[in-house]
């Protein structure tokens, strides 16, 4: 009997890196698609204060929110890492996981606008980003942990896909292979890791979705 | 000799965090404070990132960023442990560390302002994240991990003290004992644990710090 279930969105990033944390440990789980216009009984009542996917639920009991269910997930099943064993390695990941949380949502997706002073400045503020994503963060590495994929790089995983997707939307291309050639190359190495590439929405549909998205922010 | 530093600032409540959790864990450490105006190179090159305190420093390596320091004493030092022993337990005691991170300062910290639309707002905002603390997160128990005092505790330590002396300063009360009756005897029974006692800063200095916080608010 599988004793763990993901409720999850097709087009969410964030359920998406919980499927590919569970993938590379190997968890069968049953997935539970919600749609957001008519939440299951099941998702508010395991997720009361935000309402929101994803959330997993193992032997019944419920965590909400991304970043704490891949620690969970960790934790709970060792095998193939997605963190360092060294304590200082760990901390220096759990920085750059926190820096993605803090940063990726509100400094990369920039939000369509006509006002070109705001959207000079929202770009400035994505540069900048990005500037310590792969100088700070990247650095010369092939993964934000080195040569193999990790906590940090499921993390930061919507940069590929999802903000393409949303760049090319809303007609603002931040990562530039000449700007950000290590992020630009990290995009690409990313896709390419099997549980990634197996495991990704639909190009075309999630362009549907995004479009959508932009449509109700302009709104 | 002492192989852990902690770059702090008097009047910060992270650095505060921090300086609970070695104080909890009997670790003694060299204690270096930081001047906001006057940054010394040990933070610039330790915390590149932010440039901010706290930063613990430990046989020579950097950590920023306090919810991430508590997360690597805890690892490190296992003695006296704030956080739960249980995998599941862990995730919901992460799950409000982040609530906490995402909410405290944006929310309850409210900024002065002469617009009583944008006072009202903020004020109704402030209230639904302290009824989700009170209701799904703190409930009928002690502390916010149960009977003993843990790192939710200490990253919602905060809400006494400082948020005592900036609703005085901005004249705005939002944690009264009548609405939130839980909260408000946390944070008493909270500032009597004899490590949080003997370590808060001097509340009428305190004040004055504030003081100079909210005129730069409103400069």
């Amino acid at each position: 009997m599988v004793d763990v279930k993901l409720l999850g969105f097709s087009f969410s990033p964030f359920a998406h890196r919980v499927i590919w944390a569970l993938k590379f440990k190997g968890i069968t789980y049953e997935y539970i698609e919600e749609d957001s216009k008519n939440k299951s009984q099941l998702l508010l009542q395991s997720n009361p204060v935000y309402k929101k996917v994803p959330v997993l639920i193992h032997g019944g009991k419920a965590i909400a929110e991304s970043s704490v269910i891949l620690e969970y997930i960790e934790e709970t099943w060792p095998e193939n890492p997605l963190l360092p064993k060294d304590n200082h390695e760990r901390a220096l990941a759990r920085f750059w996981i926190k820096f993605g949380e803090d940063s990726i949502v509100s400094t990369l997706f920039l939000r369509p606008t006509e006002d070109e002073q705001e959207r000079a400045r929202a770009m400035k503020k994505a540069q900048e980003t990005l500037t310590i994503m792969e100088e700070e963060g990247l650095g010369h590495k092939k993964f934000f942990g080195g040569n193999n994929i990790g906590m940090v790089d499921i993390v930061y995983g919507c940069l590929g896909h999802w903000l393409e997707g949303w760049e090319e939307i809303v007609g603002m291309k931040t990562i530039e292979a000449s700007k950000f050639p290590g992020l630009h190359a990290w995009i690409q190495n990313f896709k390419q890791v099997p549980v990634i590439k197996e495991n990704l929405p639909d190009y075309g549909k999630l362009l549907l979705h995004l479009e959508r998205r932009r449509q109700e922010f302009i709104i």
